[in-house]
């Protein structure tokens, strides 16, 4: 099986030597030899660690008849969309790690595919087989809900806040240099990357359609050592999680930071490492854990959709070709979800300003299940007081924080974390 | 596709009613409506939760031409073997849950099956699509080891023993009491259920030969709170594990009790569950967690195997057809494992026994890296010693005890844990 590599990068790079370096065991696996036979660059003059033939002409190279599966590992969104559209065209297999195109344009993908293969394991988790587990391991399960640390980045912020008490802005540095962060992180602490994936693993389990704009997306950026104090008084770990969950036919997707129980398996996933948890009817819960990124797990990942297609083991692209669920499930608005929620509000320091806060709250459908005052230091006058609400509306969470920042004795921006329990 | 169940107990039952209730996203997935058309059973007058025809004439349904595939769930070894092996005569697949036939009978079956789909994800760690992740999943990977708790009831004795201070004994009735385990526990606590599941993942993960007979067995049943104590003290959890390790063309499979780093991500699978981790070449350390047993865990295996079958999307039995490694690699003998080990040793509270204890193990190529005496009550004369040796040969450990056993100051049976690092 000849296969073209487009894009030949860092996971490239580890693709390509993999395929020759543990050619005796994939091909034993596979039945057939999976051979790289060409890699497609922009710039042919760079130095890479690889030992194929390379061309620039992308164009040419999809041409070729001698090619049985292209992988494609380029990044961008549109452009690696119109090239895989016309290899698909050709009845010729891909395989991608690319989540963002996914996020976009998995649903014109699959039909585009059809019976032709087409495997994105890489594009989700890394190095743990989550596709292939939610597709097809747990298929016999209508799926309840998904809860996943899927990006590193953000995980290894928060677990060194919690475990070593450093400042989101000193530990954000120090994952700069050590090349866990980029320059511009955005992206990651922001947690649209996590978007992406939680996109991906929600049309496989529910057939629910929905572009990144349409989800909540919260980063971590306004997690203090605040929070962390709080979370580690009432045994809670602070992660960035995605959420798909469903209730009747309705689903909910989100991206945010959360507080969780610390005995929960999910909130035992530390420093880079990514997990996911997969609830299902029949099962209930499962949790799948290993490396997220890095050039390695995700070979790991592409070279077994390679395997896949060798061994004509492939499904529909998200595993199904009629209605999951007989009915359209339907995204809800970020506004409607209910969950527990976790305040933590600056004030001035005087008899009267907690009563002035709980009689807002309960005029909006707020109630208090904890509250607690950090012991102030002598010489500050606003004190921190924090908050567990019971089950509410996301709607009257906002509305009550729009009062509240209006209200004089309120001294910072109210700050609040969701409680996924 | 009509499916016949041979043996409708807890799982068979599940498996039927799953396939009801679940049809249309079973149906949605496998591209096909599955229908559980009868099940077999030995007794036709018992009452059973289940709304599909019944018979207890195996053979007639054996011979059905309207049947695509049989479930396997009547349990035993030679019985269902020889009747599988009938049915792979006639090209029909199989898919089964039963891990004492196969930890016997898998690479026959294997040869029997041939291009005929055999679909076994339920005969380890139950709802954890553990055999598709390792065949499939992970396929790019040379696997260097596999470490596995894979017994719930003892994982539930250990848990309790060391998270609430039980004794042994309280803890197994408890276990029995609850259902978790049975009225004659040495299949569990013993190890050899842990042995059959891990003989099924070493033929996936080396293709390497051996029956429950070959390999490392031991149990929990002389693990005591002391051992709890030293755990604790030294930040280890003890675990009854399961580990496939593979050391140029060797590979040693062994089962037993092990002191685990408790911030090791395996050691944080408590209770009744079960995890398995799985150390890839390529991908690093994943991490798979989920209930290892029960009716529905069950049954979402068995179901996921038969969405495969529909779509078309099994594999050869074993995950491949030809050598894994270019040679055969060779099951070691037990006495060649070499790991660290925790000793624990009562003796004569005299001046100088300790000497003579290290000096028989230096003579024996065991050199101590811990040490530790347990504090003793006033009335006691009998002193409690706990050792850590540096990696040792399990020949030289064996020789030292059997030394130890006959000196006059050792005043109980000497006692060891391999560590697992």
């Amino acid at each position: 099986m000849n296969v073209a590599i487009l894009g030949v990068g860092t996971v490239g790079c580890e693709v390509a030597n993999t395929l020759i370096k543990n050619k005796q065991v994939i091909s034993a696996r596979a039945g057939v030899e999976i051979t790289p036979v060409i890699g497609v660059v922009k710039n042919l003059d760079k130095n890479r660690n690889v030992n194929i033939p390379l061309s620039d002409d992308l164009n040419a190279v999809i041409a070729r008849d001698d090619i049985d599966v292209f992988v494609e590992l380029m990044g961008g969104i549109d452009e690696p969309y119109n090239i895989i559209s016309k290899i698909l065209k050709n009845k010729k297999p891909v395989v991608t790690a690319n989540k963002a195109m996914l996020a976009y344009h998995r649903y014109k993908l699959q039909n585009l595919a059809g019976d032709t293969h087409f495997g994105y394991e890489a594009s989700v988790a890394g190095g743990i087989p989550i596709i292939k587990v939610l597709r097809e391991g747990l298929s016999a399960n209508h799926i309840q809900k998904i809860v996943g640390i899927m990006n590193g980045t953000s995980n290894y912020i928060l677990t060194n806040m919690m475990q070593k008490g450093f400042h989101f802005d000193e530990i954000l540095k120090k994952a700069q240099e050590l090349g866990y962060a980029e320059a511009d992180p955005t992206f990651d602490i922001g947690g649209f990357d996590a978007a992406h994936k939680l996109l991906i693993l929600a049309s496989i389990a529910y057939g629910v359609h929905g572009d990144p704009e349409d989800i909540l997306i919260e980063g971590i950026e306004n997690i203090t050592l605040d929070d962390i104090y709080f979370a580690n008084e009432f045994e809670f770990v602070i992660k960035l999680i995605c959420v798909a969950k469903r209730n009747g036919n309705n689903v909910e997707l989100r991206v945010h930071p959360a507080l969780i129980d610390k005995n929960n398996m999910i909130a035992k996933v530390d420093g880079v490492m990514n997990g996911v948890s997969v609830f299902g009817d029949v099962v209930g819960e499962t949790m799948y854990y290993g490396p997220g990124a890095g050039g390695k797990a995700t070979a790991s990942a592409v070279i077994s959709d390679l395997i896949d297609i060798a061994t004509n083991s492939s499904r529909p692209m998200l595993g199904y070709k009629k209605s999951l669920e007989g009915v359209n499930l339907k995204l809800i608005d970020s506004n409607d979800i209910r969950t527990k929620y976790y305040f933590r509000l600056k004030v001035e320091d005087n008899i009267g300003v907690l009563a002035k806060i709980t009689n807002i709250m309960s005029q909006n459908n707020l109630s208090i299940d904890t509250f607690l005052q950090k012991p102030k230091k002598e010489d500050e006058d606003v004190a921190t007081l924090f908050f567990i609400t019971h089950t509410s509306l996301e709607r009257d969470v906002k509305k009550v924080f729009s009062i509240l920042e209006k209200e004089s004795y309120i001294k910072a921006k109210p700050f609040m974390i969701r409680i996924e329990s």
